[in-house]
């Protein structure tokens, strides 16, 4: 017998009718003599309007009861998830973190969750219950609700396939897995069968809204497989493992791009020792995030140029920075706003040379002029001109054999 | 220092704005040293919302998941006031039932409060806090939540006074109080400075809408005294006490009027012992509520007339149960379903004699037939065509002095 975890995202359970339908989903594994767990989000647009209620209230809402108004949100989806299926003759109940408990450490609104106490819950899997479990939250040792971060459900879904040392988990979302591309960006994309955590990790910190990052570290960390899968339409997902086995030997495994991103260049800047710590600390205190950085060679070993990206959001806040910094002195600032960064990404790449070569190549065949280029090991990542993200995601995609 | 307790009815938090309002008039007792304990409702519209959600998962809703679901929304106002009394400078926190605890007993959707944990609270308060506390619920002794039934509010407000040993308890709603008589029927209505218990047990089972029969019995149980106010208006309410002190010599403290009564005659019902019950049973087995009964006296030793009557939705379903009944006989069946149920109530009748003589002659002046007439030791009710009711109400609160 399996013990089967299985996660449903806002838009899965988004309506009355939706929650009839993953009912369905949940039976039928029930049916297959599986033991199994569900975990919910709330339905969307739920948590959207308690945060603006919150925020009509205040426009600097107390992070303890944020997160005890928040956590209402996934208790009603899954109070009419267990109803649902109690009403289609499976015993079934509603868990909310407390009653489990969940233990979650940190400060509220992002906390992380420490322990899962399964006792109660394996009982009830022996029983053959099925538990419909909040995502998205816990209880803290003061006996406080908290809540774990956005698209914290997946983090609770991966915990909890960890602690009842789960067979499966399976996230249910309203795609059909992760695509070798972003399919709006480029119609070839093609969903991708199995792909590595850590491939996981580049394409979803590089734009790729499938899973957050920390989720799929979580999973890295505990060694959980996951598998991604679309409440809507019956048909495979993708598996996000660490598994070696059964990979194909494509060497690169998806194509990600950025928006909105801001390129900006320090000309003339004296160089010395620190130089560029003396530049970003402002920026960092700021909760500025700095992406690419070159540093030019040093010319007659005085002077330098430095080119960063960030988000262009936050431009205006850099220029300001940058021009009230008594620490450094330098010629000129100059900026680009309509910059994008696109990445190539495969853990295929560490043991076959000539990838950068190919890419600078497929690039330079369409006359895209590489601004600024940064690697990882199973990453090479390039800032373009916006207006050629989709011409170079189209070569790229046919040069690494992805169509 | 004083221990205060608030309770706020949905329509009181049911919006953001009302909300703000609500945290001006808890605050306005924090200023004046008390120790305050508030109790809320959900916001107005949202239990229903919770409602039918559930009727659309299904028409025999589990009761522990309807609930888990239903508890949610006292949870949103809870943790909304808090965050506002933060954000204007008080010291505030929710406290869901669970976190205090509030241990109910009895089934799900219809638990009683038996118990409230009252140490932490206690401690909280001493350090100047607000405990803002959901109404409506409860944990029980499996650690699931437990709703009390509706008005449930009003009932945790009952138990947190008398846990909490509190000197006031203040029920705010969007009325100003208990009247003399519906508004909405007679302009001249007053309202009431103050009643007791059992007056407002018989003015609140007879149709005056400001309280539930069982909070009453509760606060009369445990001899904790009621304010009724308006959250809407700055005006003194309705004190409901069991305490002499102060009550003016008035005999008749209200008036009250039922709507959608039905009267039943069996017509020529063979007498013999039992045969009253016979007639009930079945009626009492599908829950229909009889309420006022007359019984002729049996003419010839042989046949009487049975009259009572029931609610007007009932009717068919009584029509039914007493022709399929095998155990009487009688030769004819008739209804009136046009007919209300006019009370004057007061404990002064107690020690007033010729009470009853000047309704029955106040009725008559106007010449209004009586139907049924039914009495307890301090309300009396007389069952009259509905047609006359306004009329009706208006000679009676001019006759006891009500105007």
């Amino acid at each position: 017998m399996k013990t089967v975890v299985l996660k449903f995202g806002g838009t899965s359970v988004g309506s009355i009718d939706r929650i009839k339908k993953v009912c369905k989903i949940i039976a039928s594994y029930k049916k297959k003599k599986n033991k199994v767990v569900v975990i919910s989000s709330a339905m969307s647009g739920v948590t959207n309007d308690l945060i603006n209620k919150s925020k009509l209230i205040s426009n600097n809402f107390e992070k303890a009861e944020y997160d005890a108004l928040l956590s209402t949100g996934e208790q009603v989806s899954c109070a009419l998830i267990a109803g649902r299926l109690n009403h289609i003759g499976f015993k079934s109940r509603s868990w909310q973190s407390w009653q489990i408990p969940i233990i979650t450490e940190g400060p509220y609104s992002s906390g992380r969750i420490k322990r899962v106490i399964v006792k109660n819950l394996k009982d009830y899997l022996k029983n053959g219950g099925i538990p419909i479990i909040t995502g998205f939250q816990g209880v803290n040792n003061k006996f406080r609700l908290t809540t774990i971060g956005r698209s914290g459900s997946d983090a609770t879904a991966i915990m909890l396939a960890k602690f009842i040392k789960a067979d499966e988990c399976i996230i249910y979302t309203d795609v059909e897995g992760v695509y070798t591309t972003d399919p709006r960006n480029y119609k070839k994309a093609k969903k991708i069968e199995k792909i590595f955590y850590d491939e996981m990790l580049e394409m979803a910190s590089l734009g790729s809204k499938v899973m957050q990052p920390t989720s799929v570290q979580d999973a890295k960390l505990n060694n959980i497989d996951i598998n991604v899968k679309s409440s809507f339409i019956l048909k495979s997902g993708t598996l996000i493992t660490g598994s070696k086995k059964a990979f194909s030997d494509q060497i690169i495994t998806g194509i990600s791009s950025t928006k909105n991103d801001a390129k900006i260049t320090i000309v003339g800047v004296k160089d010395r020792p620190g130089v560029a710590a003396s530049i970003f600390k402002p920026l960092s205190k700021n909760l500025i995030n700095v992406d690419m950085v070159v540093q030019n060679i040093s010319l007659n070993g005085k002077e330098t140029d430095l080119t960063f990206t960030i988000k262009s959001d936050d431009l205006q806040k850099t220029e300001k920075l940058i021009k009230q910094n008594k620490k450094i002195s330098f010629k000129k600032l100059s900026f680009d706003k309509d910059v994008s960064k696109v990445s190539i990404i495969g853990v295929g790449m560490i043991t076959a040379p000539g990838i950068t070569y190919r890419m600078f190549q497929a690039l330079a065949s369409k006359k895209i002029n590489i601004l600024v280029i940064s690697t990882s090991e199973i990453k090479i990542s390039v800032l373009i001109s916006t207006k050629h993200v989709k011409k170079a995601i189209s070569v790229l995609h046919k040069e690494f054999n992805l169509d």
